[in-house]
C-alpha cells in the first residue's frame, strides 16, 4: 500500500483499476507498403479519419451546451484540424508517393508540423501542438482498429500526464470512474469541465505515472487530493463510509429541490442560474431558480461557418424565455474574443494578448450590424417573457450609452413594423474589467443591474492569466484586493439601490459561499449542477453573524489570512 | 493646396519632399537564371544577406540604450531571423534547383512562410509577418544595389503604411525629417520610440496615401496632426514662425538645465530619470537628475545567447552608481516575459497572454540561481553608491518576504566572502498589477519606497493591450478608475510616510503635470529627454492651488470630463 499526494480538482471518489496512459506513446516506427497496396492503404486512412472526424462532430452535438463556454471551442477547432485541406493532401502524398504506411505517414506529417510550430518558438505553439497530437492520436487510434469510444474503460481510473478538456465527456462515457494527471493545474479548463461533469479528478500527482502500473488497484479522492495504490482492507472501509456519507448528501441535497434559499436568520437569498442549453434551463426550472442570471450566446456563433441571422438567434432566445415560465432571463450579449476559435470571421485571431483585447462589448460596437442583429432578436424575445440585457467587458459609461441608444432605436423600428417589444427592459454591465469596478460609481446611473465576472475581474487584478498553468498559483479569488474591491461594488450598489449578482465560478463554489454572503452579496448566479449545494450552504449559516465578520475578512492581509476566515466560518 | 488630419503621435513639425513607400511593393517577379550563373547568383543572395546582418547588429549596438527596453527586442528578433538556418538553406536550395534569381527565391520563400503563419491563424502572427516582411525587405534592398543605409533622403517626410520601431532611427539617420503613416497608433512602440528620438510622425492619416505623391511638398504637425499638401505661401509663413518658437521654447527649456525645479508656491518636486545605457545616466546627471528613478536591466539578458553572469553584471551596475556619483540609483530586478524574444532559455514563449504570464518578480521566483546571481551583482554595486532595489510586477506580499530573506542570506554571505555590501539597502515594489495598488495597504510596512508604473497598470486596469491597435481608443490613462487608484496609493504612501513615484510614460508628458501633481505625486521618474520640459510645467503651476482643484477632477465621470479639467489649468 502505498499513499500518494496530488491537488484536488474534482470532488467526489473513485476505487478502481488504473489505466495507464504514458506520455508520446504513438511512436509508430518507419514502414513502407507495397506498390499494389497504397489504394487499400488510401482507404483505412481515409476510413480512419472520417471515423475522427465522425467522433468529434457527435461530441461536440451532444455536449452542446453541457459545456462551460471557454471549453467548447477547443472542439472546435479539432474539428477544423480534421478539415485542414494541407493536412489531409499531404497525408495522401506520403502513401502514395513514398509508400508510407498510413501511420508512419501521420507520424512524418506530425513531425514536419510540429518542426514548423516549434521553429517559430510561438506563443500558441504549446496548445497548438497539443491540439495537433490529439487529432493524430485519435486518427491513429482508428486506423489500428482500436477506436478508444468502443474500448470498454468501465470501472477504471486514467492515470496519465495529462487530460484534454475535449477528451474528459468521452473518457466518462467509457466508463472511466476517475482520472489522476502527473501534471496539470486545478484551475485549467480540463478541471473546470471536470467539476462540471462530476469526474472526480486528481491534478500535479508528479510520481504517480512512475508508482502505477496498468492494472494496479487505486483509490482517489478528488476532494484531499490523496491516492492509495493497492489499498489495504482499512482504506476499502474508509472508502466505502466516503461513498455512503456522499450518498447521503446527495439525497439530502436532492431534498433542497425547490426548497426556499434562506439563511437560519431569515434571510431570502437569490438563486440564479448560468446557462447555455435548454437542458440547463430545464435543470434551472426544476431545482427552483429565480430565472437565468447570465445565458450565454456565444455558441450560435461558434457553431457553424456563417453568423446566426436575426430569426435563428430570436428563435433560440424566444424558447429560452419561454422555458423559464415567467422568471427573467438575463441574456448576455456576445462575448467573443480573439482567443476563440470562431469560423465566422468576426475575431481577427492575431492579438498577442487577446485577453487584453477586442472581445466583448468592444467588439459588439465594432461590428454594428452582427450587434444590431442580435439585439433586435433580443428585443422581439422580450414579447414572449421577462428579458434582461447584460453587457460584457464594459470598461467606461460611453459604453453603456451606446447600447442603450441603439436598443431605443431598434426598439422603435420593431414597434413600428409591428413586433411586440417589452417596456423598460433592464440593461445591466458585467463587472469584469477592474476600471469598471473600481469606477463604478461613473456609470451606475446608467444601469439597472450589475453581474460581478469573477473568473476575467480575478484574472486582470492579479495580471494572471487563468489558463496558465505557470500562474495557477496566482491566479486565485482569494486575494486582499478582491475581496475589497467586491465589497466596494456591492457597497457602491446597495446605496444605489441597484442589483448585483455574482456570476463566475466562485458564485457555484459553496465552500466560497460564507465569503460572499459575508460581503453583502445577496444574488448568486451558478451553473444548475452546484444550485442545490450552494442553497444548503446558504440555509446553514447566520448572515447577520458573517455580516458581522466581515470587517475581519476585509482585514486579512494575504491568501492565509483569508483563508483561516474561511475556516473558522466552517468550524462555528 | 490640401489640408489631412491624421492623429498626433510625435511632436514637432516638419517641411519635406514625401518620399511615398506603398505598402507590398517588393513584389519582385519570376525570374530563372542560367545554369552557369548559379554560383554567382548564390554569392549575391549571401552578400545581401551579410550586408543585412551586419546592419541589423551595427544598428542594435548604436541604439543600445537609446532605445526603450520594450523596442530593442524587435531588433533581436530580427537578428534572429537573419540567422534561421531554415530560411537560409530554403533560399539556397531555391537558387540551386529551380534557378530562380535570388530576388524571386526570397519572395517564393517568404510567401512559403507567410501561408505557414496564415494556416495557422496565430496570435503572433500578425507582428511575426510584419518582422519577417522586414527583414526579406533588407535582404532585397540590399540585393538590388540600393541599400537603404546609403540611400540618401535628408529632407524628405517618409508616407507609409506602417513604420516599425527597427527602422525609426535608421530614417532618422538618413535625414528623414518626420514621418506620416496611414495606419497605427499613437501608443505604438513606433510612436514611443518616434518621441524618444525627437522624430516628428503623425499616424492614422487614412487618406494619405491616396492624396501623396513622390515629390510633393508637405508640412506635417506633430503636436496636431495636421497635415497640408503642396503649402500656399501663408502655410509656409505659419510654418515659419511655429519652427522659431519651437526654437525660442528649446533655448528656454535649455536654461532650465540644472535649475531646482520648484513650483510657483514654492514646493519642490523631485524629478530622477529612467535609464538604461550609461548615456542615458550621464544625460540625466547633466539636466540634474536627483538619482535614476528606474534603472532597467533587462538589455543585459537580451544581448547575448546566454544569461550575463555575476561579475558582467555587477561591473555594469557599479559603473551605473559610480555614473550618478553619491546620488540613489534604483535598480529594477529583472523584468522578463513571454513577449520579449529572449534567448537564454529562461522564457518559455508560449504564452497565450504573456502580458498575464510568468513574469517580472514571478519569472525571478521561479528561476532563484539567475535572480540570486542578479542580487548579489546588485548588493555588490552597493558598496560604491547608493543603490535601491525596485521589484517589477508585484501582486502580494509573501513576493516581497522572499525577496527580502534572499537578500539578507545573500548580503550576509557576501560579507562574510569580504565584500563590501551597504546596510539597509531600500526595497520598493513596482505598483502596476491592480492587486497591489488596491491591496496596498496589505504590504505597504514591507517596502522602503514605490513606484507606479503606469503604462503596465493602465493597461491591465482596462484589460486592454497597449500594443494592440484595434483597443488604442481605450488603453488611456485619462479613465476616472486610473486617476482614482493612482489617487488612492497616494495617499495610502502618504499616511505610511512611504516615497512614492510614477515611472510610466505619463511622468515625461507635460501636459499630464499639473494632473499628476494635483493628484498628490512629489516624486517623477523620467526618460531624460523629457526632464526639462517637465520641469518647465512644474515651474509654471501653483501646488495649492493644483492641489485644490483634486477633487473636480476626481469627480469626472468620463475621459472628456478629465479632458475639460486638464484644459481648464492649462488656461489658468
Amino acid at each position: 500500500m502505498t499513499r500518494l499526494q496530488g491537488l484536488a480538482a474534482s470532488r467526489g471518489s473513485a476505487l478502481g483499476r488504473a489505466r495507464v496512459r504514458r506520455p508520446h506513446v504513438q511512436d509508430t516506427g518507419e514502414k513502407r507498403i507495397a506498390a499494389a497496396a497504397v489504394e487499400q492503404e488510401l482507404q483505412r486512412l481515409h476510413r480512419a479519419t472520417d471515423a475522427a472526424r465522425a467522433e468529434m462532430r457527435e461530441l461536440r452535438t451532444r455536449l452542446q451546451g453541457a459545456l462551460p463556454a471557454e471549453v467548447g471551442e477547443f472542439l472546435d477547432l479539432h474539428a477544423m484540424l480534421l478539415d485542414d485541406p494541407e493536412l489531409l493532401t499531404a497525408l495522401d502524398e506520403l502513401v502514395r508517393s513514398k509508400r508510407y504506411s498510413a501511420g508512419y505517414a501521420l507520424r512524418i506529417q506530425r513531425d514536419r508540423l510540429a518542426q514548423v510550430f516549434e521553429g517559430m518558438e510561438d506563443a500558441y505553439l504549446k496548445s497548438r501542438l497539443d491540439d495537433l497530437d490529439h487529432v493524430i492520436g485519435r486518427i491513429q487510434s482508428f486506423l489500428h482498429k482500436r477506436p478508444a469510444s468502443a474500448k470498454g474503460m468501465a470501472g477504471e481510473i486514467l492515470v496519465c500526464e495529462n487530460v484534454a478538456p475535449s477528451e474528459l465527456a468521452q473518457l466518462q462515457s467509457q466508463g472511466v470512474v476517475g482520472i489522476i494527471s502527473s501534471a496539470g493545474s486545478v484551475l485549467s479548463h480540463s478541471a473546470i469541465l471536470a467539476r462540471s461533469l462530476h469526474m472526480p479528478l486528481v491534478v500535479g500527482a508528479s510520481a504517480i505515472l512512475n508508482k502505477v502500473s496498468d492494472g494496479d488497484v487505486l483509490i482517489l479522492d478528488g476532494s484531499s487530493g490523496e491516492i492509495v495504490v493497492d489499498p489495504a482492507p482499512a482504506d476499502l472501509r474508509q472508502y466505502r463510509a466516503r461513498q455512503r456519507e456522499l450518498a447521503r448528501e446527495q439525497r439530502q441535497l436532492g431534498r433542497l429541490r425547490g426548497k426556499p434559499t434562506r439563511t437560519l436568520d431569515g434571510a431570502e437569498i437569490t438563486l440564479l442560474a448560468n446557462a447555455e442549453s435548454q437542458e440547463d434551463v430545464a435543470q434551472a426550472h426544476a431545482l427552483g431558480a429565480r430565472g437565468l442570471g447570465l445565458y450565454r450566446t456565444e455558441f450560435l456563433f461558434l457553431q457553424g461557418n456563417r453568423l446566426p441571422d436575426e430569426e435563428e438567434q430570436f428563435r433560440v432566445y424566444r424558447d429560452t424565455v419561454l422555458g423559464m415560465s415567467g422568471l427573467p432571463v438575463t441574456i448576455r450579449t456576445l462575448d467573443l474574443g480573439a482567443d476563440k476559435a470562431d469560423r465566422t470571421g468576426l475575431v481577427v485571431g492575431s492579438e498577442e494578448n487577446p485577453a487584453l483585447g477586442l472581445r466583448g462589448v468592444r467588439l459588439s460596437l465594432a461590428h454594428p450590424k452582427v450587434s444590431d442583429t442580435q439585439l433586435r432578436a433580443i428585443l422581439r424575445a422580450s414579447g414572449y417573457g421577462p428579458v434582461r440585457i447584460l453587457i460584457p467587458m464594459v470598461s467606461m459609461r460611453e459604453e453603456i450609452l451606446t447600447v442603450r441608444r441603439r436598443l431605443s432605436r431598434l426598439a422603435a423600428i420593431l414597434r413600428n413594423d409591428g413586433h411586440e417589444v417589452a417596456e423598460n427592459i433592464p440593461i445591466g454591465a458585467m463587472i469584469e474589467v477592474p476600471a469598471a469596478a473600481i469606477a463604478l460609481e461613473c456609470f451606475i446611473d446608467q444601469v439597472d443591474f450589475l453581474s460581478i465576472g469573477t473568473n476575467d475581474l480575478v484574472q486582470y487584478l492579479l495580471a494572471a492569466d487563468r489558463n496558465n498553468d505557470a500562474v495557477a498559483e496566482l491566479y486565485s479569488p482569494l486575494h486582499p484586493a478582491v475581496l475589497r474591491l467586491l465589497w466596494q461594488v456591492m457597497d457602491t450598489a446597495q446605496r444605489h439601490a441597484t442589483p448585483v449578482a455574482v456570476c463566475g465560478e466562485i458564485a457555484g463554489d459553496s465552500s466560497m459561499t460564507p465569503l460572499l454572503l459575508a460581503l453583502g452579496l445577496t444574488e448568486f448566479s451558478l451553473h444548475p449542477a452546484t444550485l442545490l449545494e450552494v442553497r444548503r450552504a446558504i440555509r446553514e449559516v447566520d448572515l447577520a453573524a458573517l455580516r458581522a465578520q466581515a470587517p475581519q475578512l476585509l482585514a486579512a492581509r494575504d491568501r492565509r489570512g483569508i483563508e483561516r476566515w474561511i475556516a473558522g466560518t466552517a468550524r462555528d
